[in-house]
């Protein structure tokens, strides 16, 4: 049985296809010359937030938008192949990152895999049984507070060793109530090019 | 000075505030319950190609759409804690990840930080000095074969003993030419649901 969500992403690309058009001829660096590390959260859509047409900017999102060895890994050729020389940091308001902690993950994993629910301050599994230890040997890049995991991550990039000092990196926090884009202006001067 | 891209950025978000609208009420856990693992490619807007709209399904991007244990880590947050369960692993055409293999990009590191020059064949750092040894200490995860890449990511999620056999994983290719998505029938029959 075909899925669903199958038919409707291939319905969807194939009206996409028929408007392509002129995007066949873009090259594969990036025209702005600039990179964004985000989340991978569903209401954010960096081109639209940012205002990023097909052939502008490296996406690079994970949960949270972490600065993780895999972020640094995207970040580092995309400047270092493709050419791009200014980097944004970019976390939001109500992010699933700030609901959980290293050990809670590690626990509701260890009992069941399937997706545990949440009552607004606490998470459990409504099933038991199947899990696995493995989630206690992953470091899960949790957050307490967007402003100071923005700052913590541009530091972490700046303090990278394989990137270069004139790569200004800034940090924002985008706010899913409004749509709108918040400096932290504290992570954007620690991220400021030397 | 102000940088002109932070400035297009900023304006760009100041219409997407104006026109937000009920976009406000969108909750965390996506709606539509999917999500995609992609490249961060520039020419690639997976919201545009998939039809996605604010809320609907989980992005994560990284440098070939590879399964890193990042990538993973997004995963399993993303089934576990925000109840997807079906995935995309979505590789494409003319991938900056197939014109290196971990040695040149570890020796053009080890000279010098700046952006290389690709001549059509081989890359070369316009500049020396001031490298570092770090890039040797990476792992890439360059591509060879974009089918062979995305057999290969669908197999090691599927394998990840943190994945429910459940959850089922598709497995395409995006043309940059004709912005199509073209299934990988050998990886989506890995990456069925069991």
């Amino acid at each position: 049985m075909t899925s669903k969500i199958v038919n409707e992403v291939m319905d969807a690309n194939a009206k996409y296809v028929a408007g392509f058009g002129g995007k066949s001829g873009l090259a594969m660096p990036p025209a702005r010359r600039f990179a964004i590390l985000t989340c991978m959260d569903a209401r954010l859509d960096p081109a639209k937030y940012a205002g990023l047409a097909e052939g502008d900017a490296h996406v690079v999102r994970n949960a949270g938008g972490r600065a993780s060895d895999d972020a640094i890994r995207s970040l580092v050729i995309s400047h270092k192949l493709l050419g791009t020389n200014e980097w944004f940091v970019i976390h939001h308001t109500d992010c699933g990152m700030e609901l959980f902690c290293d050990e809670v993950m590690a626990e509701l994993l260890d009992d069941n895999l399937n997706t545990a629910a949440f009552d607004g301050k606490n998470w459990s599994n409504p099933q038991h049984g199947g899990g696995c230890a493995a989630g206690h040997f992953i470091k899960w890049h949790t957050i307490k507070s967007q402003e100071e995991s923005v700052l913590q991550d541009v530091l972490r990039i700046r303090q990278h060793p394989l990137v270069p000092r004139d790569i200004p990196i800034y940090g924002y926090v985008y706010d899913v109530k409004s749509g709108r884009l918040n400096e932290v202006a504290k992570a954007t001067q620690a991220g400021r090019a030397a």
